[in-house]
């Protein structure tokens, strides 16, 4: 798929492509060289000239996209390759199963991926934060299906939005904190492991394989996928928070509105015919991610939901375009609305003067005369307590 | 939409009907009746006789529905009944909006959904539990891509269906735990109740409102919709895991494989022109319930991802069928599902016989000869760290 | 699923409700029995008794409800009653299976609800029209990623939607004139049949069946779900047409642009709490539903997808719910988007001074002077031709 | 995302990876170029070199695709890749909009990749008519709810799959030859056009810019995204109809059923780890994109759904990738599945021998004794039935 079709998508470079699967699928036969080294069925020489041989591999993509579908996975052509490359009777890849260093890789993948998203919406809910504590008492109309209800503050509409943000900031950190590896053998028994080495620790081998990768020791859980969809559960209320978010930029940004504006920046949002236009382009493309991601999570669920067997026929498979992509668009979204609150300009006066304006239809509730001011309820109470939670989530955070 | 189509639905009566719904709403509105005399705005005899009336209102379903139209959501017009019922001046509603009435309902309608849910799952791992007790040495054939892989275990298999049962029933209890309720006024400032009583207590009345009805106090929420993204989320990692387990007894029951079988019930099973048949009923409704819960969690999600303002104009409304027919299809499917793993009867003899027939192909990672019992692996040992991880988890759920 | 959360359901009573499809089913099992008098298996007097008993019957729901989960379909004990009324022998269901009759049923639910979106499309597409022909030349702003791009007209705007109105009324027509009748017996080969009555003209009977209910005699097509699938794309189809068309009232009727509004009815668009507000509710439930087609028409491709066998496991199964339901829901947004258009207020006025206003914008294509009356290009002769292909297509359906 | 993740994707190189799409939006300004000649806006010899600019015209993509971003999409920065060829005063773009070129190229990579898919299609129906024609008469167990019901035949299951697939193919090419043009300038009036060449011929442009890309011309249809839609619907329709077939080779190719298998190739279905193992792996990829397909195209009618104004605020974004992802997707699954058909071996004598061994419960219906051939009804009748039908449906696709 054209990255052209992703704007924004240099972004995610490193993702999710091409070199970096290759990479991370070599880091776990390389992590799985020295647990055989613990099992006694590797010495650590030999498990070294396998981390060289990975190191130095530049595997030749066309041809090992031809044989993944041979194997209609990529790890059995590459771990052909790597075999290759350090020599006959290298400890690479026993007692594992394809799925093993799938899994794991895509694991890797979701570490990196869920740390920079993560950093991005800390620091969003960050600039959030300090927009909630400068416009606490900023009036404003509020709006309910496109009317105008009662008065609120700006402070209040983006404190709202920031502990969207701060939820799933927290909630991707979680799911980073847990992610396992993946070690199961072809069936799930580990049994090739237990048949090369009878004697070794059984636990030793599982666990150095966990800490080369810095992840989590686990059972297997080939056939339980809450891995795969719970990490798509909190990437998807990450771009639902980041797009509401820029739905309310876009809609106060619309030239009758004119209450906040992306920031301007040197060549963004410029039109093909129309000099003078200033597109909203990241509110634009995070709107789109998260008109994207919800169908891409639920990918991720039907692929757990069709499970069968020690490992399905299809279903497996079907997770991982949604997943790469996924990890992709969210690491693009999350980056983009960063920058896109960073940026963010506020019209106090613009928000005041409507407000008033519409001080008749703002105040109806109440009896319909006085200052919109004077009918905000506790509006700068909830924005206290808020920005307060955010304090404490971002402390906890880190 | 008949119940008709979809099958095992009398499961799930009073989880989100029309008469589950009316009664939700009115009991939101009575608790609220109770926080308006802590607010002073109200005495404990005009509260309770808001309750008597909302004891004894008999909606007009027909005239109601019409009317839901008109107001684009059933709150208003209920309301309306319910003040002619008490009479005027009666302390109703007064400080919220429909939004409040209408997600808390939702909130008291998913309490009892996952509720029942939860006990479900947990009662099913818990036979789960039972079977990978029983069967953590019956020996068969493990099954990759459809074709035989290596040697496994009928309690592995089952252990690994139980544990993501488990891991869901924990979930969704952890979701449950938490349910709010939901009170922000015409948009989420609780401005009118500031406006009508100045004096009041703020953290009194929001905290008699949800002492009334047993949820949790919380600021507003109406414009962060984690509270049904993530109930979805985790009813629907429930369905995935369910399915998955129908979907093995679906393939293990298979008359060419024969391992495993639906328990029979009198009138279960049978077919309009085929007396002999059998068909696993249970089994295949469990399996279109997670073919179907994937669609309905990410609707959640993708209304979430269209909110704008302080209520939006068609995103809100798009939640509420999804939410009502996950619900249904969730308990459905939850209890179906216990049912199925009650009676499931197990052919360890054909497992292990089909095991020896398949001997070369499963012993074929080790060398090929010898018995299949022989290379298991840590099968039995996993099945053990499984059951006892499920031991923990259902101790912890009490 | 309480009706109540899907405002404006009473729109579509009778369109997929319990009774509706008990009816439907009836009439397939009814019209079964003529065509098995020219199988030589019945004589007329007994088809008459099956029809009158059908008439006759109303089924105790709540036992039906029950029992449909026991044959996990609701064809079984229906056909007990049927026969139970009718009396032993009576000629009913003989070399029909379950999917026979419920896959009929559901067409002839298709064709009805089919019938009135068309119908309501066709009038939405003819008030279009005529919209677009009063305003051929009603200028105002263009509007491109929120921004101001070149002046347009209400004229062409509005042409445009009703063009993709008429697409979908047509393949609406398109696919309601194809509906098929299901017959194929308990594997497709309609085999009892044969058996039962071996000399009967094979074409004769599925004849008969498909005039009986007017519905396309047709080869058995249970396995292929084009039929299900291709009813749902254009369902869809219109709701996509009908939700961009709520969408620009939604957002032309801010208060702050305030170009067009959704017309004043008696007691619509109330709020529980703002006597003042008038909410565009139709508008609102017409994009709510938009939001949700698309999920629904998907699950019916995920269902095709997992297909196997001569009738499959939960795929069929979980076709049922999102069909019903994707037929009630367009039948209530086209009545309701009909109504809207309707009764749409369209103010040239404030669209003319909005576009004045923004003269420097609208014209800086094109050098940024003059009248914006004077750039629009070819908006009144695409209007033209677009109106022009309406009264071709509107004349076409007659 | 890594094509790795998409095992086949070699399959689909070209269809819409960077390069594709870059070419294809450089053959749309091309032949805008020579529209402008038509316009009197260029001189032949201007429009030539346009040509021969583009020809050479190797982006960077990297820095394509960060100035990508800056205009929300990848027209704008290829302009001026373009401009800067060509030299300043070059007769590029002028007149169109960012979406033209963007929306009609993308018509161009859906033409080639229709092409691609109807013509495996084709194929594999071609291939299927041949298989039930030799296994018009060959018995098997007719399966439903995964247990045996009554007799049928391959012929007849193969053909029933042929007919979605011949049906598919129809659609496809229907689609494909109603391509539009896509042509509106900044907001579907035309307006620069106009301005810049008062007398030129308004059809002449629209039809050049068509006949130089081998397009029908048409009315702007920018804010009517039934063409996308209408793609997306025929290419998910192809693939569930792969995915039945896909489905039914992997249930009947299990060890325990036996009666078709996936041709073996040559370092094909490998395991990582079973020497012995022959994994149908163009089934599963093939039952993989099925169940991947219909969250691509509801991405599509969601995009559709969300659509405002003259060009919507990042709904027409969402559909960028989607539709990519979904061309590449159904080519590959289409052209594995031709090769999945093309090499399956079918094992009649094991259909038979379970037929055979099953013959009390296929009888049952019937009574129960006798040859299980006696009870095929009109199995053969609707196999030649549908094999007159896929001829007339190949003779007429030529």
């Amino acid at each position: 798929m054209s990255r052209l079709l992703a704007p924004g998508s240099h972004r995610a470079a490193g993702v999710a492509d091409d070199a970096a699967l290759v990479a991370a699928l070599l880091r776990v036969e390389v992590a799985w060289s020295r647990a055989l080294v613990v099992a006694g069925l590797a010495d650590a020489a030999a498990a070294e000239a396998v981390e060289r041989a990975a190191a130095g591999l530049r595997p030749d993509l066309a041809g090992l996209l031809v044989d993944t579908e041979a194997a209609a996975n990529p790890v059995v052509p590459l771990v052909v390759l790597l075999r290759k490359a350090v020599g006959d009777g290298a400890p690479i890849h026993r007692g594992l199963t394809s799925q093993d260093v799938l899994d794991t890789a895509l694991v890797l993948l979701a570490r990196d991926a869920l740390g920079r998203v993560g950093d991005d919406l800390a620091a969003t809910a960050g600039r959030l934060a300090g927009l909630a504590r400068t416009h606490r008492d900023t009036v404003m109309a509020g709006r309910t299906l496109t009317q105008h209800a009662v008065a609120t503050t700006f402070g209040l509409k983006v404190a709202q939005r920031m502990a969207a943000v701060d939820d799933a900031a927290d909630a991707v950190g979680e799911v980073r904190g847990a992610l396992p590896v993946q070690y199961g053998g072809a069936a799930g028994t580990r049994a090739l492991l237990v048949h090369l080495a009878p004697d070794a620790d059984p636990d030793a081998v599982p666990s150095t394989f966990a800490d080369a990768l810095g992840l989590r020791p686990d059972l297997p859980w080939h056939t339980r996928r809450g891995v795969v969809t719970g990490t798509g559960d909190v990437l998807v209320t990450a771009t639902d928070a980041l797009g509401a978010l820029a739905n309310d930029v876009l809609l106060l940004g619309r030239p009758e509105i004119g209450e906040v504006s992306e920031g301007a920046a040197p060549g963004r949002g410029g039109s093909s015919t129309m000099p003078h236009k200033r597109n909203p382009v990241l509110a634009v493309l995070v709107r789109a991610a998260a008109l994207q991601a919800p169908q891409l999570a639920a990918q991720l669920h039907l692929a757990a939901a069709s499970g069968v067997d020690e490992r399905p026929d299809g279903a497996w498979h079907a997770e991982w375009p949604a997943f790469a992509r996924l990890l992709e668009l969210t690491v693009t979204a999350a980056s983009q609305a960063r920058e896109l609150v960073d940026g963010l300009e506020v019209d106090a006066a613009a928000m005041a003067a409507r407000a008033d304006a519409s001080a008749e239809a703002l105040l109806a509730e109440s009896g319909g005369h006085g200052d919109v001011r004077d009918h905000l309820g506790e509006a700068g109470a909830v924005v206290d307590a808020l920005v307060a939670r955010h304090d404490a989530q971002a402390a906890a955070r880190g």
